[in-house]
């Protein structure tokens, strides 16, 4: 199949020490790896770590414009500066990292790639060689000079996008106030038409306290914020529900009449998300110029290199990245 | 088959105008109504109720010591102090929803009942009649001198406690302090045992903070409070894992490796429990002297007397503490 037309994406495989090589050789060998993606890495490190899983795989260059070959692992190469000890990090690859989430961004942005697909990279390794890197998400945000991002995060059908994300848990309640939950909501809104094609998207809001705070009995933010904001959003079209209560917004009846949670923090929406067992969890960054979909792990160092590594979460990012890319090339062309 | 040597149960139905009542006869009528329970109601509510709802029940008053007939709905009798419009609560009953609680209380306290289950009351009723009353749970526990209990919730073989319950989302960090932690994990280790047969029962204690804090970045919590309570505790031989990141303790590969989560607080712990779709919940109170559970849902008195009422959960409940019963009387024969 020549799969020339359809969109390239770029991924990255994040921490080269890490299941990222793996993850990618692992797929090319079993034949899963989609040949319009652009892998954005050296070259050596990928045929060294497939050596080591003792798997064969062929790499060839990325050259635009050219279709890709089934079965081949096209590469956009970029050098790593030293070799990769696998299972041991390196402040000595921070840059290479960093140098290949640029080359996937600028791609993006300029045309070349319809969207990014990330491998999980090692944050302490980044800051330990003097760069201050909060994640991925904010990286991005900043290289497509955007302020403010949405997390949704999916399972199978169900989706959940989170208000605040990486916050200590006593400070999650004063970092909600109308002005940020109204942008979450109008990105969570927008993206939700943009890259899930869904018209009206019908988005569940949860409250903050247990109970979405019984009528102020148990908290004042679902009287004083999310109800007010929420009337505010429907009146212009908004199709909004909420605040609900987060242990009645989750059960098999409810799961039906919405298409995304949006879940005031990170412990509320999650731990629903994972236990579900659909499948892989995908990580989406919403509200940025370009389509980014990431693995829902770690670098796993302990079993780097030892083929143990599970790329469902991978495989699921790819084919959400496609799905959008697909949504948008059809959007172009409408 | 005669179950006159089964431990008896009370049950009360709670506000006699929700569908506590409905859900009483409606089990009788269709022959699922266990004989060893004895309802703590006023026979002219349940008749009346049958009634409205077209059933036929038949009803005879507890007399301790005699077996229970099969198919008959056995009741200690409380008077109604004025009749019950169905769906409409009124002060007036207040103090005679109390008096079932204290019947059912004081006679598992003196060994006549085995175990108590409760259905739906109306807390804001309670207090309009002039008694303060923030709950079911606090209030047995006053009744049976109890000063700390903790809400146990299960779901088919899930069972999620919880270290905080009914707080605002901003004051649960303040809330968790070691003392009180301690308390949480020594009552539900040892009603593990005792109650569900647990000799060595394995819990998993959940972080506070997203990611169980990672290391400090997130908050304090879990190196300052949590990790160092469950290390001391572990060294007296308790079966304790964590502080574990919420998201990733419910994956389906996660469940096996323990019997109990202690969630931190309400929705950290009960979305995922809810969401589960096995069957239905049962609230249980750990820490009291008897035996108590709940049914996990309110009066609705909007169905109340319409025949809609699911019984599924009070079902569950009153076959939870039977289990109790029986493993409690076995313990008391051992």
């Amino acid at each position: 199949m020549d799969n020339g037309n359809a969109p390239r994406l770029a991924l990255t495989p994040g921490e080269p020490a890490g299941i990222g090589p793996d993850l990618i050789v692992q797929l090319a060998a079993s034949g899963k790896l989609p040949a319009q993606l652009v892998i954005i890495a050296d070259p050596s490190l990928l045929r060294a770590r497939a050596g080591e899983l003792g798997l064969n795989v062929s790499i060839q260059p990325y050259e635009p414009g050219v279709p890709a070959n089934e079965g081949m692992v096209t590469v956009q190469p970029v050098t790593l500066p030293t070799t990769v000890v696998t299972g041991t990090p390196s402040t000595a690859t921070a840059a290479y990292v960093l140098q290949t989430l640029d080359i996937a961004c600028r791609g993006c942005l300029d045309g070349s790639f319809a969207g990014m697909v990330t491998g999980p990279l090692h944050k302490g390794i980044i800051n330990a060689a003097g760069t201050t890197f909060s994640g991925h998400t904010e990286y991005l945000a900043e290289l497509c000079g955007v302020d403010r991002t949405v997390m949704l995060l999916t399972d199978g059908d169900l989706r959940v996008a989170l208000a605040t994300t990486h916050l200590p848990l006593r400070h999650v309640a004063d970092a909600l106030d109308s002005t940020s939950l109204e942008r979450v909501i109008r990105i969570l809104d927008q993206d939700l038409r943009r890259r899930f094609g869904l018209e009206h998207p019908r988005i569940q809001v949860l409250g903050l306290n247990p109970h979405a705070g019984e009528g102020g009995h148990l908290g004042r933010e679902e009287v004083e914020i999310i109800t007010p904001l929420i009337e505010s959003l429907r009146a212009e079209g908004m199709s909004l529900t909420g605040p609900i209560p987060a242990d009645t917004a989750f059960t098999p009846a409810a799961r039906h009449s919405y298409d995304a949670v949006l879940a005031m923090y990170h412990d509320q929406g999650l731990p629903v998300l994972k236990a579900n067992g659909f499948g892989h969890t995908v990580n989406i960054t919403l509200g940025l110029p370009i389509i980014r979909t990431s693995v829902d792990h770690g670098t796993a160092l302990d079993i780097a290199g030892s083929g143990r590594a599970d790329p469902g979460s991978l495989l699921c990012a790819i084919s959400t990245a496609m799905d959008m890319a697909a949504r948008q090339l059809g959007d172009n062309f409408a």
